[in-house]
């Protein structure tokens, strides 16, 4: 194929095309090229974390790229400016000095996991199209279960579309373990059930009160100290406050590395109110389960061994491409029980292999991607130490943050002492600011600062970090780290810069 | 680096390693290898569409292929041979003979899309980390619900991680417009409510009544006629049935393209009945929903404008890689309404741009893949014109079927008449059944058919197709044609494979 021709070509000359094979094989690696100079850009300091655009500069098209889509095909040449352009407006989580999310950094072994996965394209649900990965999940899981302590790594589990999913899922069989009913006759078939999490806890166990049918005003938020950690006598008041009102104290989320500060609930303590009081335990480790990779870390999720369920997410602080997360469950068969549904036209009894491997009816979904192999294949390239040393090392990362800031002028801890996680959560103060008395002035202008200074990181695209307010804590910022590629120098980097841009505010 | 030593390295020489970017991009580039190869065997029909081996077969480990996690590393030699085995042991959905379901076929562009968004990584939550494919998903859902035919394309919608979760959004926002006061309080708050969809449709429905507590039982299955189309006098018998229990009906699903016949639902007599008796109307077109880009096809869906919430799986008809399913609702606000909780620290208000681009709080997820890039990158290779092309010829290939085996010897149809979607239900008689009058024992003789032509056709590899029962109907066929790198050479195939295997039965 002449070289203009070519690249003027439709799809359609593209595989299953007769002769298609040679035009496939070109594009693909002219997209492979695209991807490999986002990668080495990424991870160049020199380069920017974004290009910032309005949502209506990019809705009028900059530059041509135009998102709009029309009756007839683009050349296969357009295709790939499309893919360029994606990419050039765009964020680059991966960059060493992104620390928006709790999920950063472009772990390269989870991303050739993933173009495999998207190139095997298939389905989890049952053995039969997915022989390998179904092994696979089951065998992750069950280190999983054996990692948090569970005797024999028993139980079951499943991989959901993320965090918020499996902490639905460890309400759902947390209802269904006592109240087996509801899934024939619906809620009326039960008492009023409460549920418990913290104030500190990620909003995913509220929505999951609304949707399941519990309602918002049966989940009770409970109290943390100062470092947003629950305080077990607000759980036991809360507990026999509902009895006395006649309602059922159902279950109980322990939060392990809560969104914000990072917080680790004691969940020893709660396992035994749970017990006393005949509760569900589940511990919401979506943020915090990481650290149970490291010996000198897992302790903070002591007493884990001790719930009923357990939601992890690897693509957080193991840096495995999005998504990818476990819900983990104690006792099994529940999570079957509480989902199947027996559909005879997508399990048939009747096949040739052992159909207990089709796990398809233990989900919510019908269809559901296959999340395990990236994971699989950094366990297998980093082995458990490699995550040990990668936790250890963010771990490191965020006490030298905290131990450059704690004490330099112009910065105030959100609260005291050394954070459990990666989380370091502070105030910036500019000049004008400094020595000004705590009044309703101060808090108003303060409030302002920590977006004032992301407009401008993101409008120079120097560098990411979330910010937000907490209770009656004004906007201050929430540094993480999960980014593998970051080192001292980009701490450093975030420090200065947020002077550079704050110190005239 | 010379080459053995090379392939001995560990992963943690890759990049973000200091001077990492060379073996990343030898890593990657070896991948790419890799998958290309098995990309070209794909499309090769002399390729086995897969190499059947039983679960306790892989657990041994073939071959060397070993599944289970270990603490120390892997060289990336060995990475790369696990990829190449679990490509090995896997199966071609992309592959020509492929027609075992709903999924099947590997899209290039969909593929190279799916690329670029495993390397971009990122989260759909908000416009801060994921702009572009933010606004790509508005326009995109905007397009949807213009081809759905609600005026100009106003209304509202998400992508969700499958079919079944798009239909439990449904179930959610349907309860939410008719009782706001069950997000707060609970079921309890709402009178016994009352779910219809048919006996054919598909069990997602179901799994939602349980979840989201009505229970299964108030999930009312209605009658279908020989083509399973839902028979609307029954629907409406029992809307009155329920009425008169004092029960309320709130909601009706009607599937456009069921899972084992293909059949649509008179959309426009159901609608006249959720007029009449105030319900929400559902559309279930996770499979029939892309006959709406056909302007041959559309026809079958008519009545769907009215509908109040649509599931449409791009992942199915129109051939975009697994997970790509949208839920879109007609009135504007409910989504949002229903799932928020406006948690601050997420969704700050205070953010330098528009944040009614952050769509985050719609969702009952938080983190969200990207499933949109994929579908976007496809639509403008292909054109609207390209999907309608690539869906007529699909249906011109399921006719070529029936038309094929209709009066073919040793061939009975499940139902009569053309299939309104590329199902093709049929029974295969061995010669040994041919001319048995229809008693007790050719039932059960005929159930054991496909399952073991199946388990004959998965050892050999050639090709690939499902069977179920469905009601009193036993075991048959059920043939699909979404594959785009399907021929009426492979159909051809098929049916030969069937009568080689099962001649003898």
């Amino acid at each position: 194929f002449p070289f203009c021709t070519f690249w003027s070509m439709l799809s359609l000359y593209l595989l299953p095309a007769k002769n298609g094979e040679e035009p496939t094989m070109q594009f693909l690696l002219e997209v492979v090229d695209i991807l490999t100079n986002y990668i080495r850009k990424t991870f160049d300091r020199s380069t920017k974390v974004l290009d910032f655009h309005h949502p209506h500069q990019l809705l009028e098209g900059i530059e041509g790229f135009n998102l709009e889509l029309s009756d007839q095909p683009e050349s296969l040449e357009q295709i790939l400016v499309d893919c360029r352009d994606t990419l050039k407006y765009g964020v680059r989580t991966g960059h060493p000095r992104f620390f928006n999310q709790l999920s950063s950094g472009l772990d390269i072994i989870g991303l050739a996991g993933e173009w495999l996965t998207s190139t095997a394209n298939t389905n989890m649900f049952t053995y039969e199209i997915a022989p390998v990965f179904v092994l696979m999940e089951q065998l992750t899981l069950k280190k999983m279960r054996e990692i948090v302590g569970w005797p024999g790594g028993e139980g079951d589990g499943i991989f959901s579309p993320g965090g918020a999913i499996s902490n639905m899922y460890s309400v759902m069989v947390a209802r269904y373990k006592y109240y087996p009913e509801v899934k024939t006759k619906g809620m009326s078939a039960a008492p009023r059930l409460i549920l418990f999490t913290s104030e500190h806890s990620h909003y995913s166990i509220k929505k999951a009160g609304a949707a399941l049918g519990f309602g918002v005003e049966n989940v009770i938020l409970l109290k943390c100290d100062e470092r947003g950690r629950v305080i077990p006598a607000d759980l036991e008041a809360k507990i026999i406050d509902a009895k006395q009102k006649g309602y059922v104290p159902l279950f109980v989320n322990a939060t392990a590395g809560s969104t914000v500060y990072g917080a680790f609930d004691p969940i020893n303590e709660i396992a035994d109110l749970c017990e006393k009081y005949n509760m569900w335990l589940h511990v919401d480790g979506a943020w915090g389960g990481g650290l149970l990779m490291s010996r000198k870390h897992r302790h903070k999720l002591s007493g884990i061994e001790r719930a009923n369920s357990v939601t992890w997410n690897p693509h957080k602080m193991m840096g495995v491409p999005l998504q990818c997360s476990a819900i983990l469950v104690r006792e099994k068969g529940l999570l079957q029980g509480c989902n199947q549904m027996c559909a005879g036209y997508l399990f048939q009894p009747d096949k040739q292999y052992d159909v207990t491997y089709d796990t398809g009816d233990k989900a919510i979904q019908c269809g559901r991607h296959v999340d395990i192999f990236k994971f699989w294949l950094m366990w297998k390239a980093k082995g458990t130490s490699g995550f040990e040393q990668h936790i250890n090392k963010c771990l490191e990362l965020s006490e030298y943050l905290y131990t450059k800031i704690k004490n330099r002028e112009g910065y105030e801890m959100v609260f005291q002492g050394e954070p459990q996680h990666t989380n370091v959560c502070f105030w910036y103060l500019p000049p004008s600011l400094r020595g000004m008395p705590d009044c309703p002035e101060r808090r108003e202008r303060l409030h302002k600062v920590a977006p004032k200074i992301k407009a401008m990181m993101m409008e120079s695209g120097t560098t990411m970090v979330g910010y937000q307010p907490q209770g009656d804590k004004v906007n201050f910022f929430r540094m993480v780290v999960s980014n593998p590629a970051a080192t001292k120098s980009d701490i450093d980097f975030l420090i200065e810069e947020i002077e550079r841009l704050g110190q005239d505010l």
